[in-house]
């Protein structure tokens, strides 16, 4: 089993999809700098959908003309469907994401279409994209509850997974978009799924709503899951409930594996100085554990104080 | 594997212990009295350690006397050494626990003693302690690191624990005192003394200061521990420092281990009521991730909001 964990960055994405202020262009590609100096090479930048709908997503095509040029920088968009497919293929994006609910419910109110529908739309995205040469990853999401009818029975997880398998996605992403999941749950379903594909074409986008997103990361780690989706100072969430936390903080998980053997390639200071940055973009006092930490300590330093045990 | 869990709830203890504010024994006995309501049956209510260097533990005796008489209630009292233990033998207590920290500098700072005398002090009172038919718990302190002299090798952790079971220990815990650990060393320390001892004689306690308390416990249960340690609302750490936690809170672990199909016999909501109790004790805002969710969707209810997603 390999070393090397590779962290897929979605904090300007899906973290910052549901900010309740607007986030600038400049403040957004400032992120992305610090980002990108910190050691991330995996960027889920932008996604192109209704920008009446996500208002902060609007200007997804002047973020990716912003992004520095870096050789082993992977930028991936979002898409919802062929239209937004369209809009990511004309700004000459290598890798696209595509989005598959567990119910009817989430989908339809996510982007008003259906279960079934959203799959066809996921076929022939995937189709288009495979011969564009484009990469395509597939989320299942809602992969442990939908938010609103309830948990997810494993066996459909597969199945949607297996779907999106045979319509091509070269990686699939099981997410856990409300937090809702506990780590017997990602062995319940990574097991057979590593067990028949491998590990290696899967990743696990967690949120750490009720603070089991590391628990269930290392339950990944155990299954053989080598990729991951994290978000910077766990940016994101409902911004109008407080305690209801975002995507699983980079920080956090960076720190947790590497610490514990595992390569990522990210320097832990660099994404303290990140999470300085997405505070001044968004307004927000933001940190997963681990800065929380370093916060203390800084703190402490500052008043000439020894650090805390 | 059995798929019964235990806690050992050590609020009242340690994260009592070093509270800024002075919390009263009748405080103390209506915390413990939500934490049994909630099913708790292992409580470390007491420590008899020198009451000029930890006044909040002071009135050990009135504690302990006014604990109601529950047959099935598990009461253990920390003893540093025979003075203290002598105290606990005269107040009835049943079971009691030593502390054997990983270096000198740690334990001469903690109990003025070098680790050899502190390890001599564990034999003497482990050796009266069986005599006297009572149980006893050694705790293998800073066994990731000292908050003094850095990472504590595993072969000392293994070594220190050897002692301990030699010496007559019923049970070891092995004690993250400043939450500096991952979950791979869990599976170093674990892995071996398993396989040595057999899971059933360790517990872990773990303290949550970087995040990473519930993903070491997971790793844990991965290596069959069935003991765990931890703290109604996260009760503990340092009080001066802003944002370093305390032990792992008692309803983080719960909901983990109650969500992946663990028996823990302890209900949720009452833990969500001992949180009260402990935050009108201490003065003090408290709550792990899952309490912090509890409140944050009490607080739309209150606004008759949808549950955020």
């Amino acid at each position: 089993m390999t070393n090397r964990v590779y962290i897929n960055e979605v904090g300007l994405r899906d973290g910052l999809q549901n900010q309740p202020n607007p986030v600038s262009t400049e403040s957004k590609l400032k992120l992305a700098d610090a980002l990108i100096a910190a050691g991330i090479r995996q960027l889920e930048a932008v996604s192109f959908v209704n920008p009446k709908a996500v208002p902060q997503m609007a200007d997804g095509a002047q973020v990716l003309a912003g992004l520095p040029t870096i050789a082993d920088l992977n930028v991936a968009a979002l898409v919802p469907n062929m239209k937004g497919y369209e809009r990511a293929k004309a700004e000459g994006v290598k890798s696209v994401a595509v989005v598959l609910a567990s119910t009817d419910t989430f989908n339809l109110r996510n982007l008003n279409m259906t279960l079934e529908q959203t799959k066809a739309t996921c076929q022939q995205v995937i189709a288009q994209a495979k011969q564009d040469g484009i990469f395509v990853r597939g989320y299942v999401s809602g992969a442990i509850a939908c938010p609103y009818d309830g948990t997810t029975p494993v066996d459909l997880v597969h199945k949607l997974t297996q779907d999106l398998i045979e319509f091509g996605a070269d990686e699939i992403s099981i997410a856990d978009t409300i937090g809702a999941g506990n780590p017997q749950q990602i062995n319940d379903i990574l097991g057979p799924l590593v067990q028949q594909y491998g590990a290696d074409i899967f990743n696990l986008h967690l949120h750490d709503t009720r603070g089991q997103a590391l628990a269930m990361a290392w339950a990944g780690i155990t299954q053989g899951v080598r990729r991951f989706d994290s978000s910077i100072g766990g940016l994101g969430g409902c911004p109008f409930a407080p305690g209801a936390s975002g995507n699983v903080a980079t920080e956090d998980l960076v720190y947790m594996l590497q610490e514990s053997g595992f390569e990522t390639g990210i320097d832990l200071q660099g994404l303290r100085n990140a999470v300085i940055v997405a505070e001044q973009a968004t307004g927000q006092s933001l940190g997963g554990s681990v800065v929380q930490w370093m916060k203390s300590q800084e703190l402490r330093k500052q008043k000439n104080q020894s650090p805390c045990i």
